[in-house]
């Protein structure tokens, strides 16, 4: 086997990080690279890094570029992906790392993202309950948001299990390539060093309403999410602070015996032994995720802490994996769980 | 007015922050310092950044070289303060940069500490009720911690103005210099840059306690703190996140105009206008603290971000703002609230 | 005496750095801020840092804005001083931070900066022989460029006492703020944390003629310099690593004493004690400039090292600083020589 | 094929990324893991992103230990490799890391490293005239110091082309991971964040004996080296700025001819396209090492910069890139030249 597989968008960083893993996926070839405004350069100039690709020229994201491909993979803005896929066959493995495809409810959409609602596609989160069967023989994939792909991991196994109050409280911090490549003022160096800040409190970030989805699915019921994120002065990785009331009765025990049961057979989910703490720069480079319980019988909270990178298993090594279980390959295919450290 | 002030302990990062604010404080002429395992060295070689002190050599922690000065500032290791301030006289305003006098209660000193509790300081926060009064013409003042400092400035106003519930869930992100000089391989930058790792999680840290303190006289009730730290890739700073459900009828208004209320008065903390979020950057080797404010509707929760400088505000610039009021000048004598961006 | 000055320029990071100056300046009144394309907005919201003009509002850059004022800084992009300065009576005192005025030689402005020499003006680096008298009652300062600062106090010492051959090669490394707040991608967070680069290799780098004069002037000869910058994971710093071939009969003790005469009296510049190198960190925020010098008997060569902070010393300090002189204020007035480290 | 390789170091920065690699060498069978202070801890716990050898326990490092490999890496502290190495059969393929056996000159080793000189064995670094030759089917193999891979592979093609005159400047940023993971004050996260400080100033440094030996070596004629390290703010990279003045008669053209020339068919130095230069952050995790030129006329000089990853080419790597040859596998075996990015 050997399938064949387009880049729109290969010029920032969510397109950039599965070119380098698909160059070290035996099962794909990697076809044509677009990217509108760079048109016309050499990858060489884009991504220093993916040396294996630097002679390749980007090409304009057209309909003929992308045709005769296996698998396409969207990394554009969002809002974008819908149009693009439209001109696809339905024998087209269409791989949407934006947020188009990924909530279900309509009005959620409209009212964080603004603009009509494109559809739901199958979610691209493997270790949720379900997950794998809705990606096998997928035509279609919505790979998650970063963020929801940490606090999801860290919380559903707790919801899933009947430990914890519907009401979430999440802090999570983010590497600023999470951001993107877009040149701003506040993502410059000089300002991103040295400092932490948060953004989009209060409920307002566009992440919101996809954990609320995944994790009121796992507990059968509505929950709410209290998430803010924070930028910190690190390129990589998200580390994601979650807790929510302990239902009566619920012990550290208990807690513990969840997350053993719901992450014993994940290849990339790593329950760690106890004493030991997840850490962003454990998973750099990675599709890991390092998972944490702690039961605070003081504050009446069960705490979960998950750490992963948010270019590998929150965005592109996501994408791999399912696209892995698409196409009927191994899911680790392609995919590592070693980080680069220090 | 010229006092002599003594600082026992200023080898580390702690002394060497109060060495730099006392340096640039007009009434203040600085006398011995001392450092037990660096005695005999210079100070420049222990910190370069102290270049009026260069040549000054350390001395050792004994009651004749602490002899003689009107303030001693005790920058020691957890435990080691009370058998100083034991040796030094009545009249002598002792300033203790650690934890052994800020708890009240002997039993959460313990369980915390493990050591005997040595007594109760008035505590040098003077923003919070009644804080003030506590520290005019007193000879002793217990400096809070760096945690329990943002984050009481975070929830106070909140708990005094009855807009929330009795459960405070807080993560907060801190420089390296909070875990101090002493070299340990998980705080090489090898191992913290790019890194962004919990610990203490579940209740265990020892500020948890002064939190619960510090909130609960506000709230006229035991309040409960579920407290995550996490390590961030920075030098300095601290950013809190904290927040609590809102109690019926609270609004983005009310909860707005209590902090308003608050800190209409008070020359280091700034209430940032709407719409701009606390940044430990913009406090960087300041004695200011930036608060913001939000209310998540959809989560039924207040939501308060503050942002201090760890080692100033969070350590030696709330001794010397203490220490002002104590000896009846202006707080802000020898205090900036300008940081050094970018 | 109180004088009074504008800035064009201000929300910028070298306008920003000489406000923070200032307003710790016991003689400047700080009077209209500009800045075109952030003209109407709040100082508070460019420079959060500031926090006592947080709420004065920029101007526009127009000779109204600027009159009536005692001295006037200039924090514009090269080539645009000298438009507005024309417009500024001969009484006041104009300080340029930009380049335009700093060549002498108008071939070398023309070659580097492509575009017609505007003319040369006192030359706001006091350490270099003859550069106090150059300052003291001028009503126009250039000052030098952030590099050839670090560079011309490293080895101008070494070229005025003979000790060396006329060929330079300096290698130095500079926190990103030196590279401006204009949003660019090479200088997003992303792209310069963890990552060392060069830039301007081979002799175009615009101060190198500006180097070349400084120790021409210093040797008595043309000197060459061989100039690599670099950019370095950091907001702020200059380490500059300089050397040359030692003349015949050169050792590390003549070596030695003809910077201790250089610096003995010098109020910024530290030569440091034999085993102690410079380390940017120790500078950080201060106008201080650390230098040390080592003789490679092995290699033939003298090495001299300096670090400073690129905005302070190396822009704002060193405008501060110069203006003292015109003004015939103590030169040290509102500066510091106390780094912000850890 | 399938060889067992044990590793004596495990514990350390180059024990643990030659396991990384390892893990995904398709040849090589990992065995005993050891490391003498940390004996007996599980290697989670050490090196927490090697997530599939987290249940590996050290082991001393003892000939039993050792016994029965096909290949034993040593990462140990210089001096110490020679007793290990002397209890290994011949049959073993002994790969240092350490700087035991890298040296020829007995004089300086001895300068260098003040105890008897080891003996000398093949050296590896591939890409040196006749590097490989040295290293087919050897027993035994000397990984360079990580600063002499830069610099090597940075000036020895022009001194093979006889371009440049026989004194080398070299001035060298490196990541904070070259250091080592034992903890020591300076190296605290707290010190090198936001800093970039010199050491081994002056002719000091271990490796600079070893770089005057290669560049001589393809010189044919005694090179003297001026080397200046520097220790940047990031885990990993090394940034070389190597300098030499051309002979008469060299230009542009003929120093990028002598270095296409040399670099043609090396799969893992990369001479960048005129314009682009290297930059650290682009070989990151990778064994590529970027390389590019530059003739300053004004100055003279031909400026030589290389970026590789300390760890990776820089020791671990070049490690398993000389074992590869060694083993008679192809080069690249197990061998990426993707860097991890951003």
């Amino acid at each position: 086997m050997a399938v064949r597989a387009a880049v729109a968008g290969a010029s920032g960083y969510a397109g950039g990080e599965v070119l380098r893993l698909l160059l070290a996926h035996p099962e794909v070839e990697i076809g044509a690279l677009t990217g509108n405004s760079n048109a016309g350069q050499r990858l060489g100039a884009l991504q220093p890094h993916l040396f294996p690709l630097a002679d390749r020229v980007l090409q304009e994201t057209t309909p003929e570029v992308l045709a005769g491909h296996d698998i396409v993979f969207l990394a554009l803005p969002h809002g974008q992906s819908a149009a693009v896929a439209e001109q696809l066959g339905p024998d087209v493995l269409v791989v949407d790392m934006g947020a188009d495809f990924r909530l279900k409810d309509a009005a959620d959409w409209e009212a964080f993202y603004g603009s009509p609602h494109a559809g739901t596609w199958p979610y691209g989160l493997p270790e949720l309950p379900g997950g794998r069967a809705a990606l096998e023989g997928s035509k279609r994939i919505a790979v998650p948001g970063c963020y929801p792909t940490a606090v999801s991991l860290a919380l559903f196994p707790a919801y899933e299990a009947g430990l914890v109050e519907s009401e979430a409280v999440i802090v999570a911090a983010s590497g600023t390539s999470g951001a993107g490549k877009a040149a701003k003022p506040h993502l410059l160096g000089s300002e991103v060093m040295g400092n932490m800040s948060p953004y989009g409190v209060g409920g307002g970030h566009r992440h919101t309403p996809e954990m609320i989805q995944n994790l009121s699915a796992a507990a059968g019921e509505r929950v709410t999410v209290s998430f803010t994120p924070t930028l910190a002065p690190m390129p990589r990785g998200i580390l994601a602070t979650c807790s929510a009331k302990a239902k009566v009765g619920v012990t550290a025990e208990s807690v513990r015996a969840a997350y053993e049961k719901a992450y014993a057979d994940e290849p990339f989910v790593h329950l760690l032994p106890e004493g030991q703490w997840p850490a962003t720069a454990a998973v750099y480079g990675s599709n890991a995720v390092q998972v944490q319980v702690a039961y605070d019988a003081a504050a009446g909270r069960v705490i979960v802490i998950s750490a992963i990178d948010n270019l590998t298993k929150g965005t592109a090594g996501g994408a791999v994996q399912s696209m892995n279980i698409a196409l009927g390959l191994d899911e680790t295919t392609g995919l590592s769980t070693i980080g680069v450290a220090p």
